[in-house]
């Protein structure tokens, strides 16, 4: 049986402590072995809680722990880049959270550093380990709804971000903060490329965001290669709930994937029926992220590549800002001439 | 092709408007041509509704009027006994509300008299014409889900009735005036007889019941020859709605009828999601009110048997019956015994 | 009380027989006093199938029917103009389904001569008419969704057109034909005009749809005056059932309107769950249809003017229109302009 | 803050390694110090799998770890006995699964036995901790469904038991071994104590269990003191999924607990509509396992009494012992007559 794999989480906000939290005690295979975040405190917090053995407030110290095997950077995104390049340069896999950069450049120069460096990467493309996303694949795979013709997804938060959190030159902007799953999503699930993009945005409901200059709702429309179309809505305000849903149609039948109930109780009075709604991410997505870092450490393990790597994180990201720029521009924009303006 | 069946409905209540428009606007092969009640203005509502040609205050008057085919009983079921013997003795077919009477005495005789004549007879069990019931009859046939192991039912009202209608000396009691579907249903739908049943009761919400002597809650258990096994609850507190789901569960799969939600709208706000409920029964069955009556007309057209005839309203009402006197005794009782006493 | 309203139906292809039925059998306050249809066979039907009095081969001839009040237009769309014309010069009162014409430019015509003649019209938007919508939009108008944000729609059909209907010359395109009623929704729900639209189509599965020059999927992208966004997908490729979805997003709530289940049975076996589809319109919006011609002869009746009128029918058909050519044409078009192009 | 509390889990079946990982893993406050199991390599496994200090084939010898606060008893039930009284002559905190004894004489014996040592003792009734259920006894207490009138519970297996497994001498028979969460629930929810119980069982589809003497299905009956209904139905044949449904209707409202989808993906095919069904327990319940654990140890570690007690295990055992009776015997039991049968 293949060693365990050692691996040291750089950034404990929320994500981090889930990963860590993961790692230390479901996912088979592996071991925490260090924790680095800026705050000692909440290093302390995490070696407390999970037996890590080191924890670092320099996460390049961190890269230098004997034995270590990987590393998952779950840090903002702003400081992605200079981690990814540490721990190629370390020689390190690397699992980390998406998007890797905020724009075309940095992701290509990030993707070179860690092809040279010839190290296992895997993006935090969580959705496509979640049951139903693996089941809809399936299906689609084995032709059960024939060829994929429209691509639909719908990503809505239950609540207006802080401002700094939203700030674009920090997130990306709406449409890549929030629809970077989709895209990914829509490249896999259809097996054909987007080829043009549209955009429509606006500033709604969270005011908050006018200071960073963000827009709270987008519509985003994709033109495949194959002729396929597809449309990913992203909305801040779903005061109601998380509400995620994914469908494909086909020429010869259809996968949906969502719902809007998260406990499986009804409650019937004299004004009708009542239950209640998917509250956030953990309650939908909590067992995608444990099947995205076992499948990390097992391809680790076994000497494979993940299976949403760099060129798929690459991909996702290219249509994100291409959809951010056709939106502020007004009209349509194809990847191809997005690629060109950015060479 | 055959000739229309002209028809006139005795009893023009709630139900016998229903009749009477689907009749004259609805059933094909139909034609309605006399309509009864003892009021006089709600006939000569009817007349002008519907265009009836003629109407009458005392129903054995319309049994003579020229041409008449068929007559459509739906007054109260004390009246069902007279009513019938007057129509098979005109030689008329005859459709009856359910039940056809409320002792097992009465309900064996009228079915001599209806064979005796040789008059068509179809009893007013619709939920076997609603499309669900139908498709679930299919699949059971077809063997879709074994051999059945058990019946459940659910039979809810949205409100307490009125007193003077749950009489249990003219409505039956609770169990037969709510369960006789039910029972009928669990015949039809496991394909066995019930051998044996048992039953709680209790007036719990509906006070105004206590004066009549009626209960508003009542769990029946069937035991049927093939070992199968069915339990009925009847209700009448379901203020949210009305209530109706059916279920036979069988060695290989299982059939589930029901719907909590009437019209296809879900409001979602910060307190949850929200929807309605099937309001009531013309909502729930309207569509197979209709069919049924198509049924009955084009037996009639055709010089076929109704499925659904007097020996399925008999043994519907024994089993109501005997649940009924279970209930009281407080112990489990056969049907053969339940018939023994009552030859 | 009023007088009821004598009603001639024009067409007696699948939807003038519907209307004619309803109006014959169901609709308060209506009677059907005459039929038109070039074919003189299925007049004869009519008249038959619903005790109607006159029947015409020409339908310039049935305006003069006397008593005549109403006329209600079935017919191809390349005739509604002329028969339009024709009532409204006989100064009858006019319901004609959607779309009035293929053409802005037919469009203004019409309604300034049914503005100069003074009689009313209704448009068949049925949709407005379905319980679900009417309690969305009261849900809407009371404030419970806050201002709303997002338009979404779904209009799926379960099969290819024949070529000959879906000739754009004769349809209007798939964009005019399928997402007309969700265009009218966008506006009555939003509350708020249409401003700019684009578009994306493909023909992918209805290759019999080239001959005529149709597509057969499209998504088309609205911006509203308000700054709402929304979003219409038309496929005729959803063999799985007539999929019809509509919601509109606000700062405060959502609606949802649709389903995927039509019968309440749910079939359970080893290989899992399976239900039925909404199989198409007249199961769906049956009940919308007798809702709308009974607005229509209450308002008639009640000297009220129909709530869907000419110009709605305009502003629908001039978004179905616009997003068309920006569907053509590769980028957004406002509408603005749109008019500009065609006065 | 309260010290965390050693534990060590007795018997590492399927449930034990499942509490034993949790404990482990998840429960905060919670140190897993000792396991043992009469299977030497299972308690290796244990070790190596949570790090566990310590492991015996004597689970008395396990007792005697020093420092151990607790113990969680997952072996057999006919081993419950020895092991509780062991516990609670050592003074040691006891979670025992359910049921604590198949008679209703020992189970009073073990409890007689814990409360003279005084050592705090928790059932393994998890569903009491599910959210689902939760919400429910709290709209319950709220006062949301009025005063409840009917229970109504489905516990259905999807596969039929291995015989060892079902031998009534060992499991209780199908009624005690499927029902007890059930009659759990009841008397929680529902907030009266159970008076009289009636039963139908019967042996029609896992032909294997005749050998050991026991049934496949079974319909119980309850009447509780405050006059409410209640009935379970228990089976074993349900082989499309794990079904688990729970509904209380009251005088004002109702709570229905129960989902028939897993995943929340829709397949649509021509076919119709397809989705997968609950597979099995720790799907449905993995949380409900979790929080019990918790509040165990949350109890231990604040000196509190855990909220489901011996008293609660016993009231439930006597339930679905005198309901297994009544079944047999083929009339109705009052609880009181079960006691006094068994004094």
């Amino acid at each position: 049986m293949a060693a365990p794999i050692h691996i040291g989480v750089i950034g404990l906000g929320r994500m981090g402590m889930l990963y860590a939290r993961l790692l230390a005690t479901q996912v088979e295979g592996a071991r925490l072995i260090a924790v680095a975040d800026t705050n000692r405190q909440v290093c302390e917090q995490a070696v407390q809680a999970f037996s890590v053995r080191s924890d670092f407030t320099d996460p390049t110290e961190l890269l230098r722990t004997p034995g270590l095997d990987a590393v998952l950077i779950a840090t903002p995104t702003s400081t992605h880049a200079e981690l990814i390049l540490a721990a190629a340069q370390a020689g390190k896999a690397i699992f980390c959270e998406k998007p890797l950069a905020l724009t075309y450049e940095e992701h290509r120069r990030l993707l070179q550093a860690v092809e040279r460096a010839r190290v296992p990467l895997q993006v935090g493309f969580m959705r496509r380990f979640d049951a139903a996303y693996q089941q809809a694949k399936a299906l689609i795979e084995e032709g059960r709804i024939g060829r994929p013709t429209t691509f639909k997804a719908i990503s809505r938060d239950p609540f207006c971000p802080r401002p700094e959190f939203a700030d674009p030159t920090k997130s990306g902007g709406l449409i890549v903060d929030m629809g970077i799953h989709d895209f990914d999503l829509a490249r896999w699930l259809v097996g054909s490329e987007v080829e043009r993009v549209s955009a429509e945005g606006s500033l709604l409901v969270c005011q908050n965001l006018a200071a960073v200059g963000d827009i709270d709702n987008a519509l985003v429309t994709l033109r495949f290669a194959s002729g396929a179309l597809g449309n990913v809505e992203v909305s801040r305000n779903a005061f109601y709930g998380y509400d995620i849903r994914t469908e494909v149609l086909g020429s010869e039948g259809a996968v949906l994937i969502g719902a809007h109930q998260h406990t499986p109780l009804l409650f019937l009075d004299r004004t009708g029926a009542q239950h209640d709604v998917q509250p956030y991410l953990s309650e939908r997505f909590g067992n995608a992220y444990l099947k995205q870092l076992q499948h990390f450490v097992d391809c680790l393990r076994h000497d494979q590549s993940p299976a949403v790597g760099g060129a798929d994180a690459l991909a996702a990201c290219e249509i994100a800002l291409a959809a951010t720029e056709a939106c502020r521009i007004g009209h349509p924009l194809s990847i191809e001439a997005f690629r060109q303006a950015h060479q």
